[in-house]
């Protein structure tokens, strides 16, 4: 079997811009200023590594609370440090402390370093994660870390290893949980209204070619060219690579995030087998020769490993299936393609309906507004006026409403470690798994056989 | 790795009505009455091996037309039988000869030898359509044989190099590859509507409790009772077994059969490796145990094998990958779940929407109506007005008008051998699959390495 090793060294040099600085291999000493306190408190101090267009988002959530003091912003981009700092001075807050204006990329060690910090926020590209994560833990700093947790496999048994030997608070902060309708899914199955869950699909489907491709003039980060890599901006300027350099199930937490609380992984239930298929790989060379002057770029030229299409399948402990797809270089409407089933009946998302037997007519679809309005959940009910606006149809802010409460309360992460390393984990195994000819593979339990007796926290409180 | 042999005798001996007459193993001689003619021809006669109520189906299909005189009918039900003869007396046909009325599993051998026939349409459970089959190819009496082809693996070698030994013309009555929507969607592949073609959904998702249930009343064939097998009734009486002994896509061509045709398999393409995935099966015995006394009943405690929801992947030579759900044992509204998606766009039937890209608004969906009426198949505008009222939104007519075409132009099957068994292999090999854990295995090439050379022919012509 062919193990594939996403080369972050190789990675890296493929971009000139990132490749500035050198990765530090030596581990930060624990910092005593940093040590997490032991009571709850009313307010956190946060810094924010990376301060791109995703870490802008999150920013404004951060900003416009009450409870959350931004004191350290870091980003080896200028403009992008630029921007955010922007931000917090148009939010009326104070200015935080920056890093990273001399394009060091060891300047987030530094900030982290420099003490004063509740928690940092993590929001670089995918490749830096895993490092930055481990550094803040390290650091005694609570970590909220956006998707993915990390490249390799051997990244999230490192991330899952520091975290328990630290002991320092980790949350994967996978805004698509917090979805509307994807929390009042949440409480129709635990209300049972499914029945005994037996079969979820989820996947990220959703038109990336103008994320992966643009002029490289930071006014227009998204469309508008066929640069990636060295010469892309924002996105275009890292995640591109990755569907040169990897053929697997790239992006998925925002499927399983939600398949997995339904079906409450590492807590009474777990994966137990994964498999992936890929199709060849066509849609983003077929974007770049259809652009103006595109088929005579130099880019016409590049190989995509990533297949355009990756369906990846998992078995559950307790008999469950999931499917996700990964659908991002091809033109669609977006579609997260959720599906929950069980004994008494299903949802799905993609045309909005539902199925419930002895409440719907046999063998009919409802509407599923009627079961939305019935099974919102507690926390959209208390805090959808204030969520309305944020970033991704309110996602946003309830995922930072939650890293931030569970920070204050000195409480448990409602998406764990364990969530992160084994939902994150997908992706490099999905790339074994397409790279064995499609072959399917034991799915590690990262809990150490916890899952048996962990149970579940998420969204259970009616707070966050 | 563990392979699902599917035990015939053990099969029948479940069913006391079935196992009533002994499976004779000799093969027959070519019948010379039955040689195929070889000049084109302007009416066939037809035999009918099986009159439950698809073979009903499918004769009021038969006795409608000019072009056919159905000559012969075999059925070891004699209540079946009678229907089937009412049927064709209140057309005014002339009766045909019978078979079977003394329950002898042998009959259709008698009805085979008799001659007088320029072909034999197979309508049994499913266990019987290999050995039917080919004991009709040896005879040289064409056959039309429902789904599925065999049940093992090497059934389906047997059905193949009975074909091509004795050369004896041979269709699979695939119908959901002439629903009018398929129909039109092919036209758009074949325009280049959706570009090059990367990946494809199907399936067959269709709550069939009431069908695997009854009360063994044969004036009413649907629910009603917990009773199968020897006290069921209709497809009560042998189908359901197959959800006690076996775990796979036991469904596979509605599904598959127009992603076949859409992606040219066996004909410039071929599938090349397989993977199937099946759930806990619950749904049969939730269904027993909510009936009035099913609790009580003594089916209550039968152990059924089938997963309620079996996911099949299939990737092909040409870099497409196809996914097949097999959904029958809960409660849910029928749904074929069509996806036909290229670098150009996607069809969902689903939501019966369509994108396409540069005609339909970036990341929107268009009603696919629009489309629907654009690309209907010449076909269907042929021959719409005949096909209404015909049995499964008119798709019956088209099957059996196709086959009985072929059959009258001595022209190729329009869904030949190497379809058929393609197809209907889906079965025991997802069942091989799953039996080793969810793996992944290669696909054989049925045809030989001729999938290279061989032409799609599949309704070119615009008369079938």
């Amino acid at each position: 079997m062919t193990t594939t090793q996403f080369n972050r060294r190789n990675f890296l040099s493929a971009s000139a811009a990132l490749a500035g600085g050198a990765m530090a291999g030596s581990a930060l000493l624990p910092g005593a200023a940093n040590a997490a306190p032991a009571a709850a408190r009313d307010k956190v101090r946060l810094g924010l590594i990376g301060t791109g267009m995703r870490g802008q988002v999150l920013l404004a959530e951060l900003v416009r609370r009450d409870d959350v003091e931004v004191v350290a912003l870091c980003d080896i981009e200028p403009i992008m440090l630029k921007h955010a700092l922007g931000q917090v001075e148009k939010a009326g807050k104070p200015r935080p402390r920056t890093y990273g204006e001399d394009r060091d990329q060891k300047a987030y060690k530094r900030m982290l370093d420099a003490g004063g910090l509740d928690g940092v926020i993590i929001a670089t590209p995918w490749e830096f994660h895993a490092p930055m994560a481990i550094a803040a833990m390290q650091a005694k700093i609570p970590v909220g870390c956006e998707v993915v947790a990390g490249i390799t496999l051997q990244d999230h048994w490192d991330v899952l290893n520091t975290q328990l030997k630290t002991g320092t608070p980790y949350m994967l902060l996978e805004n698509v949980c917090y979805r509307r309708d994807v929390m009042a899914a949440l409480q129709m199955v635990r209300a049972g209204l499914f029945g005994e869950l037996l079969h979820l699909q989820g996947g990220y489907q959703h038109d990336l070619r103008a994320v992966k491709f643009n002029s490289g003039n930071p006014a227009k980060p998204y469309g508008g060219g066929v640069e990636f890599g060295e010469k892309g901006w924002s996105e275009a300027h890292w995640r591109t690579q990755h569907s040169v350099e990897r053929n697997g199930e790239l992006y998925p937490s925002h499927g399983i995030g939600p398949c997995a609380m339904y079906t409450n992984i590492n807590r009474g239930n777990r994966f137990t087998r994964i498999n992936a298929f890929a199709t060849k790989a066509r849609g983003l060379h077929d974007y770049i020769v259809k652009q103006p002057g595109g088929a005579q770029h130099a880019n016409a030229k590049v190989k995509f490993k990533l297949g355009d299409i990756v369906t990846t399948t998992l078995a559950c402990e307790n008999g469950e299936t999931i499917i996700l797809q990964h659908d991002t270089s091809l033109p669609r409407p977006y579609s997260l393609g959720f599906r929950v089933q069980g004994t008494d009946g299903l949802w799905m998302d993609l045309n909005n309906s539902i199925h419930i037997e002895g409440v719907s007519k046999p063998h009919q679809w409802d509407d599923f507004k009627a079961y939305q309005d019935k099974y919102d959940h507690p926390v959209w009910r208390k805090y959808a006026a204030q969520a309305e606006g944020a970033g991704h149809g309110g996602m946003d802010f309830f995922v930072i409403h939650a890293f931030v409460e569970a920070l204050k309360a000195n409480a448990p992460m409602p998406i764990d470690i364990y969530d992160a390393v084994t939902w994150s984990a997908i992706t490099p195994l999905s790339e074994q798994s397409i790279a064995a000819n499609f072959q399917t593979l034991d799915f590690p339990d990262f809990t150490g056989g916890q899952w048996k007796s962990r149970k579940p926290i998420f969204a259970l409180d009616g707070k966050y």
